[in-house]
């Protein structure tokens, strides 16, 4: 039975909207939890208030740039303004906003779930951990469908609007620009108020994690929401269209040049049954009383996968449509899962990894760090031999058997295949903040250590899980680059041929070849890209952190009794939320722009064989650092908290301090520096697509 | 006026004759220097015995690793031994024994100079600066003298003799393969000692560095020789060798296509007056009693390149060799200084880098790792760029003003041209473990305060000229590899032809598209490989460091009076050094052989596209991670020195004990995984080369 591009392109909006409709029909459940502790609503609301103050002033930095941006794409893209249509240009100035829009909408719904789902998750721990869980878990899940709905309702709109890839690659540009910015500047404010808390109040006083007496304690609690919530979903709804928004690239002009529209309709099928998927996974995840967190939100992962594995084979078959694409595209998903495990073997704390670092933290700080960045460099292995091997299977069946240009198609559709169960993955990702949350509040509000024991195990879970969506993130964000260069090759030849650089019919380039210096020069400065752009994240965590402790101290100097925890004394939460804020702001316009404008530099200098190079090593490095930043870092949070059960030592002994350390060198590694990294190779990847004419048109070397 | 390449060549013989006088008359002068007393003569014994006893050791593991190696060069090198030229395969596996002799003759002179002038440069301590900045500086120039010497000899002769450039590869391959395990063995066994005895001597027991009460002392100064004396001289000599023949190979084939011998004959007057500059460099070098050891050292790079830069000009005027060919050489050599000094900049005490360290030194050990870890990736970007706008300049200038083929030519001139000071390089670096040594004897010899602060000042300066020797070689290692990748494709042409693959005249390849999946394939696994090497490095300095602990922990605990210092009780000095050295020969041997099967595994899944592929993304990825793990653990070292100068609270205060954490942390990063990371991309892409016939006969997806 072959359909028409119209009705995968409606059962995606349907779809999309059902998303829409589970998510709001989550957030009336999570609402009407029961709460009733006024201790906790308080504490709850100043997280809120807290997490609403970041956000707007962070989008109100974000409008700014926004602006500038769109203006500068309205003159500029796809062509000078003076040169080519100035309606495309408008489209296109257009589709950027509203994808910067849609970005920061997703992210809203999220953090404003995510700051009710705590209070009814830390409430329900008093009853147990399965309506503790519950409460976590759906919570995560409004912001999985939002976001998820959202990017295949913006995607689809978009381009049946305006039936023109070049404004998909807009708007997802608009959604990667504010996601470098959302994610950059959430793990700044995240991790500076986190290691502030930690370092004066369990470190300097050894006051318990999450004592309402920190001035810092807030701050940390809303870190948790702007970073790991607003932040992480903003990051992988960029991740998911831009997989979409390579793979409808390619499609389309295979399509053209095929005549017809099956392509097209293949990625609209496979991404709405990857969405349907999600939404069965979300309703079917469950917890027994007395059952392990980790395991209901793994088993949820591996039930998704199957169903999508199984729904897309039987739409392959009912639509006619094509087997290889169908084999890329589960090929990409299930090395996504591989990816997972890998990642999941390096930080969990039943592996070798954390026991060997919990045995190096007897022996001092610097063979935590020592050993801690060892597992971290070697956990890069198996993720590149995955991304590899899916790149190239996928690449080679589809080339194999239908033709030129779908080798580099079959790995768009590898990475629409990884990305496809991205709901699920956003709900177990965001359910983490949510129950890290919940934990501080049963702590701030008192409500006794058996609640305290199932919020720290549900934590715990969350930190595990991150680690498989975190590699899952990054496997996705690779092969979406690839197919994305394979964009980008596709915009130079458009723009080459509409400049009368070449004849019809014949490509500019083909490809890039690494023997060309102009490419390798841009291979280098590529590679050299991810570690400055990390290193210039963390420093401003430090920094941000040192003008920090300076007030946590201030505070507890001046503030009488506060350290004393006398009744009715409350320290100045919003001085360092303000703190956290502004310096979080400051410092990630810095990084942002030095990889934007690095990408514009390159190309200036070396033309769009430089640019080509740059990408390739960007990508490569990129995925190296992140893996690697990702994972030590996991792996340090988890050893400390598998000291504080009890091995090594236990909790107060030389190995917990060195532990703590390990963690605290992590956090920025883990959830400012690496995960940034996603974004910033989508990022320059997309800048590079979409000014390669003005490199055709100008450059020294080019 | 034209000369034959015989000139040439016979200069390069002369030259290469007069550094080894130049290199006995050093030692004579050296051996020549006062030395009386006793104790210095005792430990300095020891010191020597347990050097050459890991260096037997250790070569003799090596003559049964390479042994093997032979054979199989034997057996299927250039082409498997039943198919091609019996005679071709024996000069093959030849030219790699007396590679891999050479350089372990080189480092063996090295090492035995150095455990000399160590005593020597410990003595005159007693008189002043001056002597004992030049016992410590000429004792590193006899090494620096051999090793340059050695290799141009040894590149002539068996250029001569054989008239075969694929020899030449070979005797590269054994240069190479050697350093690969004298750097890495040497690396951890310097290490091993270096931590355990700092950990349990100066953090446990509060006793200061170097004291003889510490069992590991001994092996902590045996392993400055073997890791910076022996394993660096064999590094660069393997940079050296690997330049010249990447060069040679390509000037040859462009030699024989033109006719003539001009480019052949370009690479040996450029060589051999490199060599010449070295001597007259070494020989002016010289520092005024109360002057800066540091300005000393590094007023002698510049000198030198300067004098090469002029006598280069000349000889290019005179013999009527090609200007942009001088030209690629000269801006190698610059663009190596600039390297240099960005390197510098990052881990000198007087800079900003040192200075923040220092102050995140006092807010605890987790920001000292975090900002350390950021400057160290920050410090990646000036060495890329510098490196890319090289390779980028050298190609464009050759090939725009001499045609085809001479662009990948001027990169290996550009490589020749920055290692063309590498006598000059290796002395400066070799007097760093010198005088660290001497330090050690000063203390252990008890030679009183004002030589102790002589020798402090020589190893501090030591210290910082190290970061930019290294820098030098890190820049030359990735300029030499990408010209290398340039032999690979030429050596798999040839090779095509012979198999039948293409008619004459034509190219089986002529380079590596990154858009071709089996090339991004290679790319993203050769990327893993040297942060997978240099983790499997620190874990086993990780592995063997606790082993040596545990060792000192039983010695203090059984043998009475030893903690007191009671006279006439002596650790057990040699229990430590065997210790380390097999635990050093056990772990290089996993992480040796982990870099070369990877390559053969990659050729025979994906063939030679996936090789350079491989060899594209190892460069890449391996130059990010030397640079920055050597100036992250050079500005960490510089950071404890600075602080126990009376900065930041000065000795003892919290901040030094921080310090000593970064110390700790960036001891295997800069002396055991990071500069072997240059090694083992050189040995990836010799082994690449060499086995290129293989993976054309066979490959799963080639």
């Amino acid at each position: 039975m072959r359909v028409d591009l119209g009705f995968f392109q409606i059962a995606s909006i349907v779809i999309s909207i059902l998303a829409f409709g589970v998510a709001f029909w989550l957030y009336k459940w999570v609402a009407s939890q029961p709460s009733s502790n006024k201790r906790i609503a308080e504490v709850g609301k100043l997280i809120k208030d807290g997490a609403n103050t970041f956000l707007a002033k962070e989008y109100k930095t974000l409008a700014v740039f926004s602006s500038v941006v769109a203006i500068l794409i309205l003159l500029f893209l796809p062509q000078p303004i003076w040169n080519g249509n100035v309606l495309e240009n408008i489209i296109m100035a257009l589709a950027y906003l509203i994808g910067t829009v849609f970005s920061a909408v997703a992210g809203k719904i999220g953090m404003d779930i995510a700051t009710i789902a705590n209070q009814k998750s830390a409430e329900a721990a008093t009853k147990g951990i399965k309506p503790s869980f519950m409460a976590g878990y759906r919570g995560g899940a409004v912001m999985g469908m939002a976001v998820v709905g959202s990017s295949l309702l913006g995607v689809v709109l978009v381009l049946m609007i305006t039936n023109n890839t070049t404004a998909l690659l807009g708007f997802s540009f608009g959604a990667s620009s504010l996601a470098l910015f959302a994610k950059a500047g959430g793990g700044i404010f995240t991790k500076t108020a986190d290691i502030s808390a930690d370092l004066v109040g369990k470190v300097e006083l050894g006051i318990p994690e999450d004592d309402p007496r920190n001035p810092a304690v807030i701050a940390d609690n809303v870190g948790d929401n702007v970073g790991d919530c607003a932040g992480m979903g903003a990051d992988l709804f960029d991740s998911n269209v831009a997989s979409m928004a390579a793979a409808l690239t390619m499609a389309a002009s295979l399509d053209q040049a095929s005549g017809g529209n099956l392509n097209t309709s293949t990625v609209f099928c496979y991404a709405s049954i990857g969405l349907l998927s999600s939404i069965i996974g979300v309703f079917t995840a469950n917890m027994k009383e007395g059952g392990s967190p980790t395991r209901a939100l793994n088993s949820n992962t591996y039930v998704t996968t199957a169903i999508y594995g199984i729904l897309t084979a039987i739409a392959t078959w009912a639509f006619g449509l094509e087997w290889p694409i169908w084999f890329a595209s589960t090929i990409g998903l299930l090395v996504g899962v591989v990816i997972g495990i890998a990642s999941d073997y390096f930080t969990d704390d039943n592996k070798k990894p954390v026991h060997m670092v919990a045995k190096a933290c007897e022996t001092g700080p610097a063979f935590t760090i020592l050993s801690g960045v060892s597992y971290g460099l070697l956990s890069t292995l198996p993720a590149m031999i995955g991304i590899g091997v899916s790149a190239l299977g996928s690449y080679k069946v589809c080339d194999y058997y239908m033709g030129e240009g779908y080798g580099m198609f079959g790995i768009s559709m590898a990475a629409v295949g990884m990305l496809s169960i991205v709901g699920m993955i956003i709900s177990n990702d965001a359910y983490g903040p949510i129950v890290d949350n919940a934990r501080g509040l049963v702590e701030m509000g008192g409500l006794g250590d058996k609640a305290l024991e199932i919020t720290d195990s549900l934590d715990s879970a969350g930190n595990t899980v991150k680690a498989v969506t975190k590699g899952f993130s990054i496997g996705a964000a690779g092969l979406t680059v690839i197919a994305l260069l394979g964009a980008f090759i596709s915009e130079v030849n458009i723009a080459a041929l509409d400049m009368g650089k070449v004849a019809a019919g014949e490509a500019y380039i083909k490809g890039f070849d690494v023997m060309d210096p102009v490419v390798f020069f841009g291979l280098l400065v590529g590679a050299a890209i991810p570690p400055v752009f990390s290193a210039m994240l963390m420093l401003g965590v430090d920094r941000n952190a040192q003008r920090m402790i300076k007030e946590i101290h201030r505070q507890f100097r001046e503030i009488v009794g506060l350290k004393e925890g006398k009744e009715g004394v409350m320290p100045e939460y919003d001085k360092c939320i303000e703190i956290a804020t502004d310096g979080a702001l400051k410092e990630l316009i810095a990084a942002g722009l030095f990889a934007i404008i690095s990408t514009l530099v390159v190309g200036f200098i070396g033309g769009v064989h430089a640019v080509g190079g740059f990408i390739t090593g960007n990508i490569i490095s990129g995925l190296i650092f992140a893996l690697f930043m990702s994972n030590s870092g996991g792996l340090w949070d988890n050893t400390k908290k598998y000291i504080e059960a009890g091995n090594n030592g236990g909790k107060n002994s030389e190995a917990h301090k060195n532990g703590v350390v390990g963690d605290t060198v992590g956090d920025p590694f883990k959830d400012t520096a690496g995960p940034s990294i996603n974004t910033q190779i989508t990022v320059v990847s997309l800048v590079a697509s979409l000014t390669s004419t003005l490199f055709l048109a100008f450059s020294l070397f080019g």
